[in-house]
């Protein structure tokens, strides 16, 4: 089970790398909704393997098939069912993998669970899972669209590479212009050689990606357990091969002194709002209306394309080269999955906000 | 809604600073199990106000009483109630606050979320809120100890001043042995001294706690949006003050390759575990059978005894000097919560692992 | 687990018959709703035993206590925890049956299910657990009564005595004003001496109560699974001893022609109603606008004051003669907890279609 | 939302009558079971149009495309995808309801609900969305199976037409050798004459269901609002044109005295067992072993090939006549579904049995 994420907006997800299709259903879409088909396919793009020399060579279509839920354009508040088929399955690369547990990937865990699993390019523990997370996140920006409410995420960092300023320095429309999704075209140069340089040898590196929201309204988050900033770390550290979640100042700020980070309220315009935004947007576990913003750790790809010693089923010592292809930094193409998830929890919180008080 | 925490084995908590009351349902508590009642008291004391010099002042029985569910010592499987009364409210400390809004708390979200707020000592947002964690994590406790699933946690971390070295340097079990709940004392000592600083001045500091499970059995979690990591994470997150979770490597994984961090299996005796741990004993989101360890950060108390500008509930700018009795770092008694939601996470995720195949 | 009921408005109950309290928590009650203790406590009291001649002579006060959630009068949206004291047990009644089943009673199930059981007046499978849906059940009528929405219940049949006209040819508000809770005078007196012949005997008997609900807006209910008439049945038949659930013309409409039963549309004075109502108020299970009426059904006592052959826990044959104070029909005061149940069910979808569409 | 049936084995369904197709996704379906395919399009075939002379003469081959969880023959722990294309729409068929609401159809309440509806065969409304819970129930069939747990039902009455015995009276494996699947030959026949007499007249019939199910342990259950005939009864009201539900004696009970309802219990070779079963097999609300029995009481058809008075969208009195292909009974394909909504119930209760207590 929990292949569904969400409380009033749910995603429910289906789907193996080397099966038939991955898709989901998308339950408690608001009804109403105009689609626009070509946005949605647009988010899916920017997840695509083989969009640019950074990632994997897999070549996948990934067109979306919307099944139910939409009439004449329009949500009509019934599930969403949709899939995207699986059609450039190289199946037979993977079965030096059947009896091989491939190191800091899932398949000792699945296999030990479940008593079987899919080996064929990581099942259902592989990323292409995340393609019904961006056609949920899509569907979700388009509902938060007309709230106003924006998403955007980059990398801030790739391996030792990093930006290092806040987000507030940067014009965040810019990330999409180069591979790697990083709104400085300078520090992107060089994330981009270093993915290069480690894909040559056969590793992989990790990174972090941020993401700011703009335009939420105060009061989102349904505290003690749904906090908002909860919601959003469950729903990021879900992403594979995430291993870390920090919103506001986070971690670094663990070494100042609350004189310096509280931040002061301040009357602009007749509006309340903090005069720095080191809450990241979240007090109490509630939306203030400043931005939110977030870091998610990324570890470097666990598939390397060099010798690495491991076991069989059965325990046996090997040495596995992985064959297929791969992404050496999943940094790039995470982006567009951080924001489907970001998307889909503020609109969830959104629809659970409108049940605080009973309206007439 | 959201106050309820868990899937299988779940928590409703209830209850404010200022109230009658802290207490909660704990559902889907297993059947058969001997319950120690020295043991929670004892638990819940370790969250106590008063406990130390390092600690607030409030004074606290925080004697917990059970209504149900468990008969002549043994729990019956039907829904444990419980209550510990608040007997030491000074809520004249908190008049001064009714109309103003206390910088980085979370009086301006409620009351603009809800329309109105229970202002005493933070109502539904003060941490005594998590003496209802800690009692449902003593009960989790009571059932992994079953199993041999053990959960420790200790302050890694306050301002600067930080262990350096990973949890298995250390004896874990000395932790309780200072006030700061640190496994080495002469930075216990440390850390104490900066608290003690930070406090004179009226000032707060944050800090970092760590958290390791050991015992667990591989293939606890469900994936995709169950991982055990996003669980655990989303757990975290919801303690007060919290402001990022990173498990394994977590943040600092990001700069290496994977080549460095991927955790190779070995056959140790007939049983296969991974040669190093930089996983944190869970892959693909399925607990592996080692270790699992991870950081939780804790921003520096909202509350100081100090004069802050903020606006009153209207937006007139004022000036607000904290009353009241609060602590100067959350650290020392966040500790037991970290692992009172570490416990009932596992707890949790153990009883959905139990529904993976039908068995006779 | 299962002890929480509800989506968005949900009552987590807890407590057994002779154990320290009946209680709950309500988790999101719409904020800035005014609480009428009084209101409760009579709710309260309609289900209290000893309130007639008719029922079970053990005399509780039932006095509900309020732990949070509640400021100044208000709900604040956060949890409301309360309990009732049980205050009158005497649970040496019950020793004859710690080693034996009850007929007809939960003591084997429970016994199976859990390995143990609290068998004191039945443990968590008395009725007594309905104080908790009462509580719910008047908060939730609160919040209704500022919609308009009302929900009502009577006695329709007892044995072989029934109404033999439909809910319109009564006047509703009189069945509070005989024991039965029936709104034909002249039947509750025949009710009433048939249940006084059967105790005599010490006997028991079953009966129907039918529920109207008031000026529900169109719009309430989830499908597929999620019908509102769906989640009013299983409502009800989470209540003890129900049998049986029908809403509009129910089991007796099988027998009709679509010609018949089908209710046509019709416009009076421009608004949108049914010429008949035998749908129930609820089409495609959302609501239509119409009133809601349904039946439940609910089987004679089982605890009887006359000797019956059973087991011991070993399956030794045995005669049972049941001590204690019983009910001889529990319709009486299953009225209001019908009523109860059907408020809860009624607030949840109502909030719940409060997410149908965003709204800014 | 509401589109997702269960707790551990949890189905989630979508699609309308003339959309592309439905579907949905079973998650939580247990590991290792073996797939039978040929069992699963049975179990649709026994729903599908056209499949007698009693059913609507809508053409679908209704053929199930499994899309993931499924690996060489046997469940992966994983969620199954599935779809059946919808291929045989008639569209045009239904340009005239367009703008009229179909008596006692879901026309009303859904334009109402959501603003807008797929008007085109009931869109969402369409008991084709049953399909998907006939995939779910075949694949519950297929885990139960390996439990010993069967479930079977039959038609026991349509309009005045009535089996007079208990299902223990009949050979229930006879039911499916006629079309109206009736257990007795010549109540079959006569229910076939009514159908076709009705049928011919454009007109549509009620009846009543009866399911059994059989091998089910004791313990499944789960107080005090997952009863397992709550449960039970919930999902049987969420079957399309479903009005009543009961279980054991049912409604016919209630005339009853407790000392003739009651069930004994006995000692029958070392296994507890009760003497009757006017129960129905649960207790408490939980399993007890004996054979679990229920009735499901359906409506006519609200669909009649006749001339209706009703209103347009905007309230204008109009005459309808229904065109397109419809049952006059939906009782005999009812069955199947029936059987469907249980099997998943069962199995999902039997799952969450699984975690009443820790197992090392």
């Amino acid at each position: 089970m929990s292949n569904t994420f969400g409380n009033i907006f749910r995603l429910t997800s289906f789907g193996e790398s080397h099966g038939a299709a991955i898709g989901g259903v998308i339950d408690g879409m608001p009804a109403g909704i105009q689609i626009d088909l070509d946005f949605i396919q647009k988010e899916l793009n920017r997840r695509k393997p083989g969009q640019s020399k950074l990632t994997t060579a897999r070549k996948e279509n990934d067109e979306v098939e919307f099944l139910s839920g939409i009439f004449e354009g329009v949500t009509t508040g019934c599930p969403i069912g949709f899939l995207v088929r699986n059609t450039n399955q190289h199946s037979n690369d993977y079965s030096n993998i059947k009896d091989t547990y491939r190191p800091s990937h899932a398949d000792y865990t699945y296999q030990q669970k479940y008593g079987l699993r899919d080996y064929r390019g990581g099942g259902r523990s592989s990323a292409r899972e995340t393609i019904a997370r961006c056609v949920g996140g899509a569907l979700a920006k388009l509902a938060l669209q007309q709230l106003g409410i924006t998403v955007q995420a980059y990398t801030s960092q790739v391996g030792n590479i990093r930006l290092e300023k806040p987000y507030t320095s940067y014009d965040l429309s810019t990330a999409e212009s180069n591979d790697v999704r990083c709104p400085d075209s300078e520090v992107a140069e060089q994330m981009t050689a270093l993915i290069s340089e480690v894909k040559a040898q056969g590793d992989t590196i990790g990174g972090i990606i941020t993401c700011v929201i703009k335009g939420c309204p105060v009061g989102l988050g349904e505290p003690a357990f749904g906090k908002l900033h909860a919601a959003l770390g469950g729903a990021m550290l879900s992403i594979n091969a995430a291993k870390g979640f920090e919103y506001g100042l986070g971690f670094a700020g663990v070494t100042q002194r609350g004189s310096e980070q509280n931040d002061i309220f301040e009357n602009q315009n007749g509006v309340i709002h903090t005069r720095t935004n080191n809450s990241g947007g979240i007090q109490g576990g509630i939306s203030n209306g400043e931005d939110i913003y977030f870091n998610v750790a990324f570890k470097p790809v666990a598939t390397l394309l060099m010798a690495q010693e491991t076991v069989t089923l059965d325990g046996t010592p090997t040495t596995l080269t992985a064959r297929g292809r791969h992404d050496a930094c999943v940094l790039p193409r995470a982006v567009p999955i951080v924001e489907a998830m970001a998307a889909m929890t503020i609109l969830d919180y959104y629809l659970l906000n409108q049940t605080t008080h009973v309206k007439k």
